[in-house]
């Protein structure tokens, strides 16, 4: 089939794109002596899980206990889940999940981490944590000064092996110039490898000190101090990598596939994709809601929940009612949550239609 | 099951509320002698829009083939998508649809007339359609003065009904007064009710003369110009509707219940739910990305995917990890589409669990 016998909206991943994507973090993590465990937030989808494990990734990391099930299904085996779990209810369901799948959790708090420790306990089990650091980022996470005490808690806690300490160098995204994401990430891995170093001598945390995300992942280097990063949107990449300096359009993977519905007067056409395929988030840096492909002077001005703006005054693409185009979008993870299914194409032709089995795995 | 049961980000409607919300609406089209057609994309669930036509509603509004198809599946018959149909497989689908369930569509150039006529032509049929006028938002829709035009263009088209007139007056988001709002709703009946008078010698649109948001909605009255409102997030409400004098927050009765996981200082918390719960979509005034249901001074300040940032500095309420609490959404339609099931709940107790069965429907 080719890709304009599809129905529009409809998600697609470019593989000759996805491909070189997963290529390039995979030579950058070898070169840095890195083990990378990439994010499949970004993707949800098993069959990309597996082309990364089979280009070297190190098991994979997760959002939620869901999305965990989902892959764990799929037959992936080495999964971090890189969240606080809190509430009986996931927690029986993280044991299960242990049951038939290697599984890690973060900790922040032994206010999470008691109940943990206490189910734990009771089926005999030493459950693999690691320590949320936050270096800047002010999410979740126990400031680096709090650390120590924080092993020290954990240790007295049974049912809980303490396997590693990890963070997320999210500020990069508010960064405003290259320097400063090489800046942000030779601070983490500072701090992270001062860490590893205090903590060493009373918790076995050394193979894995975690880190990452793709704007950084250029800037690491044998013995930085991690030894492992969780990078996920280099996948796809986005507007807001491009704005992050990680990536160029032609980098960008995956588009909405949409049809032109209205052209009410010249230089203005109306998507038939809105903010229910393409989401609301904004860009770092650049203005709307994304770019076309075929021409990345056409702008997505406005979305409304079904319809795109689109604003072709500075573009030299003529449009007009049945067209289908390409958006590349703002943030690509939330854009894989809108869609039960993507279409993996290469050229002009749909090779396969992969379900997005952990969209919407919100718990 | 108590809503305390319940596992964490969940999406609950407050019976009460949403009862209480369906009841005002349905007699403010009363008192305006309005046929009310609500769009039923704000909730997207077949149970809701049975409560809809229990209350007197005359059919209900859509804005996709698939959100029709699902609607038509639950056994609702008289279905408007307020959309343009666009593509042979859309045409062929709808063609299809219209042999089980009555359904009308929009129309706002021939290019886009021109395909339906043919299929519809071919089969025999004469399908209804309403040409979208545009009032001001500068969407999809022909300008008022092209109206007559297009008209006598559809009137030479075979296998078309020409049955009606609609507008959507969404400008009303962008207003800063409730007087502007009634200017907006009185600027709407003119416009539509003259060209009422203008087209109705040469097709029989007298009918259905459609209009209609939540902001406008007590801004009707008998004989204004219109004849039909398709109004939609009454239903729920939210925090755009409280900026557009259109609700209160005891009137909003959709909310994410959501789990605290991590609260690093006093006065700073974080939920479990972020933009993949809550998306991304800002309120027209309101800071944030939505209030505690529990106290309205505790604001969601920013969102990541997983994560929501809660400043408690300004609010009552204290909460440490493990807290259940409930948010109230800057946009309820895009939640909606966001989750797989909603609980209803009254009180306390959750009374049932509702499919959310045109979640997703993006074609």
């Amino acid at each position: 089939m080719r890709i304009s016998e599809l129905d529009t909206p409809f998600l697609l991943v470019d593989l000759d794109r996805l491909e070189a994507n997963l290529d390039r973090a995979a030579a950058a993590a070898r070169a840095a002596d890195l083990k990378l465990r990439p994010h499949t937030k970004t993707h949800k989808t098993p069959q990309i899980a597996q082309l990364q494990l089979a280009r070297g990734a190190a098991g994979i990391t997760v959002a939620k206990i869901g999305e965990a099930e989902v892959m764990a299904d799929a037959g992936i085996d080495d999964i971090f889940i890189a969240n606080q779990i809190v509430g009986p209810l996931k927690i029986e369901r993280l044991l299960a999940l242990a049951e038939r799948a290697r599984v890690s959790v973060a900790v922040d708090s032994t206010d999470a981490a008691a109940p943990l420790s206490s189910a734990s306990a009771q089926r005999g089990l030493r459950f693999p944590v690691l320590i949320e650091v936050d270096i800047g980022l002010q999410r979740c996470g126990v400031p680096p000064e709090r650390v120590l005490d924080l092993v020290r808690e954990i240790n007295t806690l049974p049912g809980l092996n303490l396997a590693g300490l990890f963070t997320y160098p999210g500020q990069v995204y508010a960064s405003r110039s290259e320097n400063e994401v090489a800046g942000i990430a030779a601070y983490e891995c500072r701090i992270m490898g001062d860490l590893a170093r205090q903590v060493t001598p009373i918790a076995q945390v050394a193979d894995r000190i975690s880190g990452g995300s793709t704007p950084t992942l250029p800037h690491y280097f044998a013995d930085c101090g991690l030894t492992e990063i969780r990078s996920g949107s280099y996948v796809f990449n986005d507007r807001t990598q491009i704005d992050r300096w990680a990536a160029k359009p032609e980098n960008c993977a995956l588009t909405v596939l949409a049809t032109v519905v209205s052209s009410p007067e010249p230089g203005r056409a109306v998507l038939d994709a809105g903010s229910k395929s393409l989401a609301a988030d904004l860009a770092p840096d650049s203005p709307g809601h994304g770019v076309l492909k075929e021409d990345n002077a056409a702008l997505l001005i406005k979305l409304n929940e079904e319809h795109g703006f689109l604003d072709l005054s500075q573009a030299q693409l003529k449009l007009r009612v049945g067209d289908k185009v390409e958006v590349i979008p703002n943030h690509a993870c939330v854009v894989a949550n809108l869609f039960d299914e993507m279409a993996a194409v290469r050229g002009s032709e749909v090779v396969e239609t992969w379900p997005i089995a952990a969209r919407g795995k919100l718990r």
